[in-house]
């Protein structure tokens, strides 16, 4: 833009408008209805909002404000660094490095307190200690599986995904939430009997 | 789903799941890089971040986890009703009764209070008086703008959209951000220059 602004405005306007590119990137679940693959963006939306309806299940109290953010900006490295499937074991090697370099230099763009926040934002919910990061993980975890739930579990037919896998995965859930995991377990109960589950 | 599950999160997670639909209602915006049409959803995301990251830009004080959580729902009612072109007026006229359905479907799926609290949030914002209501709104209109701007007025040049019929539009965002109109106001000029805007 050739318009006169302030140069922190200006940064502001920048970051804003490089996210945009997060709509790019496609991750593995599929949308309900067996639609198409679903996009960082999307998933983000989804989980901020479900957050805020279930915040009564957190394990423990949490800012509930801290969270939605959490989860809106909790993927924007990977408009450098792609989607990491998270039964890619191999993938799952590079991430940490590759997500490093992507969250410097797409934070950078803002004006230098916003970057040191966004970071520090993002830096919590990847260490999963505190309860915002926990309760948050929690929706990374429960609205994917619930999507594929929806498709009887298509997603994990695809990439032959097994039951422990997906044990392996959500028993984080219920650091965030007990309640929560009983969902998620009753899901994957169903999937095994289903035979959507190895 | 067929798990035992308290009727309460049963009905939150229904609408959880109904809500994944706003994923699939396009809009006429396109995004940045010249990229295929963006649907709700994605819009709805990009303004939650884009209010926080702005919100020292309000002309009045907001409570900004309430902004954020209004331009994450305003735009769940166009699951039922479809997208509502801001420059075709015919479609307009029919808006709101469209959209007062929807609301009564869609979160009527949600418990009592929650359908009650998620209604009045969409009223609120539909009402355009509070604070958190006219910012929601002015990330309602600089979000699009922005990322048509960046596409150099492609999607003004579709639909013959006149300067006069942005002005209309996008006065009301000075009732949110007197700073972010300002913006707007040179996104405008520029393009009424560049003969991307008749």
């Amino acid at each position: 833009m050739v318009i006169d602004m302030d140069e922190r405005l200006k940064k502001q306007l920048e970051f804003s408008l490089e996210i945009d590119k997060e709509k790019n990137i496609f991750r593995q679940t599929h949308l309900s209805l067996n639609g198409r693959n679903e996009n960082d963006a999307e998933h983000s939306w989804h989980m901020a909002i479900m957050a805020y309806l279930l915040r009564e299940y957190s394990n423990e109290e949490v800012d509930i404000a801290k969270v939605m953010l959490m989860c809106l900006i909790h993927d924007i490295v990977e408009i450098d660094a792609g989607d990491t499937y998270a039964y890619d074991e191999k993938s799952i090697e590079t991430q940490k490095r590759r997500e490093d370099r992507a969250k410097e230099r797409i934070f950078s763009l803002l004006p230098d307190d916003q970057k040191e926040e966004m970071i520090s934002l993002f830096d919590e919910f990847e260490e999963y200690e505190t309860a915002e990061s926990k309760f948050a993980h929690a929706m990374d975890n429960l609205q994917p599986i619930m999507l594929n739930n929806s498709n009887n579990g298509n997603d994990w037919k695809e990439h032959n995904v097994t039951a422990a896998q997906v044990y392996k995965r959500q028993n984080k859930t219920a650091l965030g939430s007990e309640k929560l995991f009983e969902v998620v377990d009753g899901i994957i109960k169903e999937n095994i009997n289903k035979n959507n589950l190895k």
